[in-house]
Order: structure tokens, then sequence, then C-alpha cells
């Protein structure tokens, strides 16, 4: 079933339509305690259904993303009185959108539920495609199901409470969507002002965006094909954030992106002749905005060692999606250790790491 | 996807084709400490990919298929290095293809998995039909997934080591099937001798009985009009079900469904005209096989409320999978309290109790 996607920044009546259509026998609305005094006032103030609906508050963090969080919010659900009719409002960030669609797509074997993203990350990301799932012995979404929601509301009203932080790591993605689009969308991107722009005037580049990604995942919803599209950048994404996890000084899952991206087309440039001036033009807007991982070549080993554990790889190999150019995909490609461990120097270079 | 079901008695030439076309890059036989002992050395003897498999055993028994045993069950797949390209074998009864099919669902967001089930009742019930889960918080499969095996392989061989009550058991849901069906199959499965059939000679009738759920399982998968048909019987099973268990003295599930028929036929008979020579020869078949709950009047309040607590009520009534006549259905009537208290009453007096 493909998903419903509402762009607004009218949530409360967008909802009440959603849950309209549902029509469940009662609602309860998964957020994180954060969520829960930032931005559901505010949803409250105008939706009736959110002040009926029974909250369940989790706490917040991709560490509390985990077997622990879930069964809390099974046990919830229960104590609640859910039935198979009931609805499940996600509100929240990725976390909250991958665990509580997690939660619904297994309470009973499945009830109907609303994503609201609460960043620019879930909105961009999480909350869209049915990926949910939760963290398993420090793996990352370990354990989940593809499981569309039955509608998700995106909004940019609420970021506006986040942030500069939170709001770069989510613009990450969405350069990674201009990337696979093609150079007039990239080119925008690299131009548009995300940290002073007004929530209406992100909101059409939000669609854009996040368009991307659903023409992808409607095409390829379990990740046989195409979708790998998606991972563009996050294989050496994934290495960056679970090293600075391993290290003790964790780094947002966006940032991280943003030198994947530059690793990926380092690689691309390598490997399929991906032109220089967009790569450094890339990389001049991710040392502005990003910086540069704390990585020396002491840590190549280990960041090699993590590229070798990703999901997506299904034998020795650690794949990689590169771009020719943007807009021109190519999927399942490899590098060898010795073409990583160049891309890495290139990296450390272009960022001035 | 519809499932592949492959009805046969060398399983061991059967699994080795399913696991053909899969491919894995590496395989997992999940099982219980029962029939590890019991029936995997038969397989292990004809099966080399059985042999170089790596084992997970869980415990055995319904008070194991609990979120600890399924989270051991996550760790060990981790801890053998399982991949998206993995593939899981769940020998076992409903208990093992239950839990292990629901943990191959959502280890990496869904790996493949084949069903063996080793018991009549798993063969005619749990491993057809994509229904996976396990109890929550004692609540029966509060938490799974839909989600299909890729292949399905049923054999009679392995039920000679079966107690006669479990063989009994699967043989309740045989006969619903028949009552699904027609008054020439349920007639059938009444006459045939259960208890002293060779397995050549109950292949083919099992064959038939799993067809019918398949049918109604690939015309209707997530339950939502025509596979209720298929809880004929379940809304006092599992009723008489849970009230033995929280008297101490827990009953087979089939014999909780051969109860759990009577009491759907007699309301049948009540609402809908059901003929009462059929109702009385299944009453009389039950009474020999199954004998009889051991309630009482003074049970009426605590079955009723069990009732009310069906994960397939949706509003305040009871519902019930009824019969006009063998093989003609009625999805989702209720009862009052006063037709289900007449109905006890009833049960008891054909059943001798």
């Amino acid at each position: 079933m493909p998903q419903q996607l509402i762009f607004t920044n009218d949530v409360a009546d967008a909802l009440s339509e959603a849950l309209g259509s549902i029509s469940p026998s009662s609602t309860f609305i998964i957020t994180d305690t954060n969520v829960e005094s930032l931005v559901l006032p505010l949803l409250r103030a105008e939706s009736p259904e959110t002040v009926r609906a029974r909250k369940i508050v989790t706490r917040p963090g991709d560490v509390n993303k985990n077997l622990d969080s879930l069964s809390r919010i099974w046990s919830d659900l229960v104590a609640g009185g859910a039935n198979r009719r009931s609805a499940v409002v996600c509100l929240g960030g990725g976390v909250v959108t991958d665990m509580g669609g997690f939660a619904a797509a297994t309470f009973k074997r499945g009830i109907p539920f609303i994503n609201i993203p609460t960043t620019l990350l879930a909105a961009v990301d999480a909350a869209v495609g049915g990926k949910t799932g939760i963290n398993f012995e420090d793996l990352k979404n370990e354990v989940g199901a593809f499981c569309n929601a039955d509608a998700v509301i995106i909004s940019t009203r609420f970021f506006r409470t986040l942030p500069t932080r939170e709001l770069l790591s989510g613009y990450a993605e969405m350069i990674k969507h201009g990337l696979l689009t093609g150079p007039d969308t990239f080119n925008r991107l690299l131009a548009f002002d995300i940290l002073n722009a007004t929530p209406d005037e992100l909101l059409p580049l939000l669609e854009q965006s996040v368009m991307v990604k659903k023409q992808i995942v409607d095409e390829d919803p379990t990740e046989h094909g195409l979708r790998k599209a998606l991972n563009l950048g996050h294989t050496p994404a994934h290495a960056f954030e679970s090293l600075a996890l391993e290290q003790g000084h964790p780094v947002p899952h966006g940032f991280a992106v943003a030198w994947g991206l530059v690793v990926d087309l380092i690689l691309s440039h390598m490997m399929l002749k991906f032109p220089s001036d967009a790569l450094h033009r890339l990389a001049a807007f991710v040392a502005e905005h990003y910086g540069a991982p704390s990585i020396t070549c002491d840590d190549y080993p280990a960041l090699l060692r993590l590229m070798h554990h990703d999901k997506k790889n299904t034998d020795g190999n650690i794949r990689f999606t590169l771009l020719s150019e943007p807009g021109a995909v190519k999927l399942d490609d490899t590098a060898t250790e010795e073409q990583i461990t160049a891309a890495l120097d290139i990296l450390r270079d272009l960022l001035h790491a």
C-alpha cells in the first residue's frame, strides 16, 4: 500500500482528517519526554483528538530505542485497553517514529499508525518509507519490520524548537536526496539558507525532497534493488557514527551522513568519474556547516571493521551506493580497503580535519 | 505473496529444494529441546543442510513463547553472524513456528524462513497462513506480525512420536476445516480413525484440510473478513483454555477447540438453525475423544469475562463465527450473555460434563 503523505502547516486539521478515515476505537499518542514538553502542548491547543488520546511517553534518544522501551510501549497499550481497531500517533523524531511504528506494527499483529515527525531528520527520512524497528545488542535497527504508516503528516512548524545541529542533521539527508535527483536540485540545496529559512520557505523544498524518497520506496519497499540508492553516504556514515559512539563522543546521524556523502562522492570520483567540481562544492558546504569527523589514520582499521559489519553486506565485500554524476546512481558497488583508505585521506584533506 | 506449501513424506528432499531456491548465505534451525532430541536426528540423518545449519534451541511449551525466548533467538542469530541473506528453518510445533517465524520476520526487518511443523496441530494451523508472534503479559499472541513463511513443508512422518492427546489436538482443527468446507468432508473426518491411521493414510486428508485454510488466508491475509471463518469454535475455546490455565490444570489447545466447536454449533443451531443431527454427531465424537471441560455454572462469569477480552472483539459485544449448515459461514455474529450461558448449559449436557 503506498503511503499517504500530507504536507501542511495545519497539523491539527490533517490529523483530524487522517484519524477520521481510520475511525479508531481509541487513540494513543507515543512521544518522548522532550517532545511532550515542547511540541505536544502546541498540538493539543488545536487538536481535540490529541487531548482525548492516551499518552505513552518514552525516554528520548537513540540509546533508548531498545527492547526495554519497546516492551514498555506494548505494556502501556495493553494497560490502556488498546484493541485491533485502536490507532497510534507517533509524535517525535526518528526514535519515536521508528520504535512507535514498530510497536504499532506488531501489537496484535498490527494496528494503524500515523507519523508526525517533529524533526527535519525524521520528516525527510525516518517517518516515511515503512522502516520501523529498534536497536538490539548495540546494533542499529537490528530488529524491526517494513510497515507503512497509514499517514505521515509533514509540517515544518515544529522545527522552530530544534537546535541548529538538529536542523543541519536533517538537511544532510535532503542533500542526499538532491544528489540522487540531479544537478539543479543539488545546487539549489547548497544555495538555500537552511539556518535562517522560515517554516513556509522550507516546506516546499522539504516536500520535493521527501517525494524523492517516496518514489524510490514505492517502487522497492523492501530494499531489494532501487531503494539501496537511499544508502548513498550511509556506509561510511554508519561507521563514523559507531566509532564516535565507541569513543564516547557521539555525533548526530546527519553529521555522519554529511561526511559519508563526501566519502561516497570521492569514491564515485575515483571509480565513476563523478565531476570534481560538484564534489568540491559539497565538501566546502560540509566543511562550513558540519566540520569534520575527529579521526586520524589510527582510526582507519576500526572504520573498516565497522563498514565490514554493515547490514548491507551480504558477502565479504563492503558495499557502497555511488554516482557517476548527480542523479545517476550505481547500486551495490564495492570498494577495496585501499580505495577506502585513500578516500578517507582525501576526506580529511577536503574537510581540513 | 501466496505461500508455497509442500506435502511430502520426503522432507529432506523438499527442504533441500526450498533452501536451494532461497540460496541463503547461512542457515539456522530454530527448534525446542523436545524436537531436538526426538525429530532433529531423523532429519539430520537424511539432510546434509540441517547438519551444516546452526542450531537455536528454545525451551518447549506455550509458557516459553514469550519475549525472553524471542530475545534469546535474536541474540543467537546475532552471535551466529546471521545477515540479511541468511535463512531460518523452524522445526517444531506451533510455539516454534509462531515464535521462530516472528524472530525471522523481524530480524534485520525480515529474513526468509521455512516452517517444518512436527505436530498435527502446527501442520494444520500454526505453520500455515503467516500469523507469527508471541504471548505478552499472559495475553496469547498479543505481539506478532503477519508474515508468510517462504515455504511450509508438511509431512505426517514426525507425528509417530506424538502422544495421543497431541494428535487429537490437531485433529480438532481438521474437523473445524471440515465444518467450513461442507457436509461430505465433515462426515468423512468424523468417520476417519485418526488414532490408528498410518502416516500415508493421513497425509492426503491433511493436505485437503490445510488447503481449506490456505484458500481462505490467500484471499484475506490480514483477517479483515473471510479469514474470521477460521475463528469457528475459537471464541469459547480461548476462554476454556485461559480458564483452565488460571485454575492450574491447563488443557491442550485442540481440546479447547473441540469443545468450542460444539458451543459454536449450539449457538449456530439456536440462531441460524444449524441442523441438530450434525450438532449431535459432533458432540458424540467430541465426548468420546476429548471428554468435557471441567466447568460448572460457577465458572460462567469467568468464561464470559474471558470471552469479552477476546482480540476479535472491537466493541462491547462478544463475536462468534457461526454456521447455518456445514460449509455455510456467517462471520462476526454476536451472542448475548444469556444465549452464551444457555449454550454452556447445553454443552455440559451433550458432553455429559
